[in-house]
């Protein structure tokens, strides 16, 4: 999409150059496909800025996403742009030394953990994948999130994907998507493809 | 999104097997963000998969997409997935040895180069980048456009991106998704930004 003019000029006392670099807040939700993959593209830019990038994946299988998470593990290998940390929920955090009971347990694990990463400015783009679910289901405290999202430090983008994102989710972000189901190889009875769905 | 069973099984004579390796032609359209995006990472996938990847961007801004682009093009030089070959319109396309007039122009001798390239079987994914814009605009027979995607040989995938997906287009196609704007930074007067829009 080309770059376009801004429909307002906000009176917000910043310059242009200081609304360039505000944190984003970004959440692609809705019933179709392309929210996780979007948001996996989108760290491909923050790669090629050389961006600390960090993936949490709020999700249980460890099948899932493994395109994604090879290809950016090797981008952010070669040195050529930013680093990338990839956090699995599916196979226990790597930063809980015991075991975890319950999903719900797990999520909210892995909630702390991107709370002390935002405190310590530990990356510049988090993709929280899947993490609509933990708030929708009550898992992890909507409100708190937003709250803790609201006043991160720093300049530290956030994308957050899934579907039934919570209102005050969608009422705190800078960007919403819902990507919508038009058609879909599964309402033909065709599965899962290699290489098109993981 | 976990892969679901599908809610037909279909009357087609083909096993799960042979469905799981139909030729997928997917379109993102909308005027929502996500839908390169979604593309590109579709890319990363196919690049896991170790399969050859053609970009074709139907776009005149060589500034676009410089971070996919870059990024796409490390992970094919790294020998350890697919091949990735990028060209652009923006520069005039490299098969293409004599003056180009018109961006319409520009447009069809893309076209022409991605039949040659489905004819030949040179890629196993093809990201059509914008390309809804010069059926949109009939300087591209969508008629013809999906009568050579309905008989490509091969298992050859075909993702085309852009606002204005002709109905023939969508009709043809096995994957569609809407991308909706809820939410736009620029709606708040906030201008582009590196890292997240490029």
């Amino acid at each position: 999409m080309p770059k376009g003019q801004p429909s307002v000029v906000p009176d917000d006392g910043l310059t242009t150059r200081q609304r360039r670099s505000l944190p984003l807040l970004a959440v692609h939700t809705g019933a179709g496909k392309g929210k996780s993959t979007a948001a996996f593209g989108l760290a491909l830019r923050a790669w090629n800025q050389g961006w600390p990038i960090g993936v949490f994946q709020f999700v249980k299988s460890a099948k899932w996403r493994v395109g994604e998470e090879r290809a950016l593990r090797v981008l952010g290998a070669t040195g050529e742009g930013g680093t990338v940390a990839w956090h699995k929920m599916g196979e226990g955090w790597s930063w809980v030394q015991r075991d975890i009971d319950s999903s719900e347990e797990a999520a909210r694990e892995g909630w702390e953990q991107v709370k002390r990463d935002l405190a310590a400015e530990t990356y510049r783009l988090y993709v929280l994948d899947e993490f609509t679910y933990p708030m929708h289901w009550g898992w992890v405290d909507t409100d708190e999130v937003v709250e803790v999202l609201r006043s991160r430090p720093g300049t530290q983008h956030v994308v957050i994907t899934g579907r039934n994102a919570p209102e005050a989710l969608v009422g705190a972000a800078d960007l919403v998507t819902e990507m919508t189901k038009v058609k879909h190889p599964m309402d033909a009875g065709r599965k899962g493809q290699r290489g098109i769905e993981w």
